[in-house]
Order: C-alpha cells, then structure tokens, then sequence
C-alpha cells in the first residue's frame, strides 16, 4: 500500500467512528493520508450534507476537521514512536478541544480538501491546526487539541 | 402550539438544513424551544452516532451546539424585534466560530439536552454559550458566534 490511510489501521473495536471508522457501514468513513509533513483528507459531501440550498452543512465541515485532526495527532504519534502509517496499530485520540471559524460558505458539490498539520505534542496532548478548503480556496479553519483515548472509554 | 419550535418557522427555503432543517429527509432535524431565558433541545442520538462503541460522535455534539446556538440566535433576534417564536419567520443565522469543550465521554443510548442561552447580542452578531447534558451530567460546552446570513448565500 503506497500511502495508507490512518483510520485503516485503527484496532478494531475503535474502528466505527461515524467520522472516520472503516466500520461504520453509515459513517463518512474520511481516510487521512501523510503529504510530506502535512496531513490530507479528501471528501465529497452528500447532497443532503447542506446548511441552505449550494452550500456544506457546517456540522460536516466540524466533523471532518475533528476527525481529521485525530488522524493527524494518531500519525505524528506513530512517527515519534518510529513507525510509518501501516506499521503499527494506529492509535485512538479524542478531542478535547475543537474550534471551528467559518471563513466563507463552502459550496456543496466539489470535493473537500482537509489539511493538517501539527503545532504542539507531547505524551498527553498534540495541538492540530486544519485548513479546509473548496475549489481550492480556503473556507475553513480549525484548531484541534487532541488526547489519547482515557481508559474510561474502553470498554472491555 | 404552547412552545413552538424556532426551526420550524425559518422559511422555506432556509429550512433544508443537515442539522435541523424540517425539510431535510436525511437531517436530525433537532427542535429548539425556548425554556424561560434559555433554549433547549432535546435529542437522542441513533446507535450509529458513536465515536467508540458506547460513546457519542463529537461531530454530532458539534452539530446539535451548532444548530442549537442559531436557533437561539434567531429566538433572540425575534424577541428584540418583539416577537414570539412562531409569530413571524425565524430569521436565519450563520455559524461564524464554533468552540466545543469536550469536557468528559457523552454516552450514548440517552437523551441529550443542550441547553443555550445568549452573552451577548447586537444587530450584527449573537454570542451564544451552550451546554450538552446527557444522564444529568454536563459533558460540553460550546462557544459560538452567529452572524444574520450574508446575502451570498442566498441563491435566487
């Protein structure tokens, strides 16, 4: 596989995220790929994704930044462990923190590009900045603080 | 109608929304009703709306803070107007910030309740905080920013 996607290689039983789990038949399933030292995701929204008629639900554009970051922040932990995406069981962050300015509306019927790219990490925390952009202009920006999933959401 | 809902008075074509448009077949079609000085919501999300199994999706905690903040945007800019929810057209606003503190896991299976209430408001621009309750507890909190909907988003 040349360029695997994060979510690919979530384990299993954190693998039906309506965002982004390969095994959430209803999901947008997003795929989250490595471009040099950003991130990208690529995604078409459905026709019913729209906030008024020609125009992309901003619940949607949230969800593919919130997901997006979480790829983001599970990739840059995958690298500081010394793995490429694909080596490793990717592992599972949560949001702490998601912040969302609206730019401009973003047309409904073009391909979504979700870029990410990481401002702060550590152990416990990684700071995600996301750009989203439509018929390549930026309509979106995101700011993300991700943590690594608490025990208490494990459920055995 | 005792205590109508402020979506189901924004105009027709304005009322499409993935959110809580009425007209959108496949939306969640959230109800924002007033509750003395604040707003609420209520709403149960479906099994597929998880992060992990157990466990509400946080881009459909953003969304129903989303939807909810402009609803109680557009509540308030009827009362200063001196009208009640259903007494005129609800006038539709735009999300242009959007915070969410995840501040624990929202479970899933309940009934959430987001409950909104304005900070600060002018003819330009509502400043709304929200909260999410699921079993009791409070598990987000939004920070959002409405602005009334800019004429280039209205398709003739």
């Amino acid at each position: 596989m040349s360029n695997p996607a994060v979510q690919d290689f979530y384990p299993e039983d954190f693998a039906h995220c309506r965002g982004c789990g390969r095994l959430n038949a209803h999901g947008h399933q997003f795929k989250t790929r490595r471009d040099g030292n950003e991130t990208v995701t690529h995604y078409t929204p459905a026709p019913h994704e729209m906030s008024v008629p020609g125009f992309v639900y901003g619940g949607l554009i949230a969800a593919l930044i919130d997901c997006h970051a979480m790829a983001t922040a599970s990739a840059a932990a995958l690298l500081a462990g010394g793995h490429e995406i694909g080596a490793a069981p990717s592992p599972r962050f949560v949001t702490a923190s998601l912040k969302v300015d609206f730019l401009k509306p973003t047309p409904l019927g073009v391909e979504l590009v979700a870029r990410g790219r990481i401002q702060e990490r550590s152990d416990r925390k990684a700071i995600v900045e996301v750009s989203v952009s439509a018929d390549g202009a930026v309509t979106a920006k995101g700011d993300v603080i991700a943590v690594p999933m608490p025990a208490s959401m494990i459920r055995g």
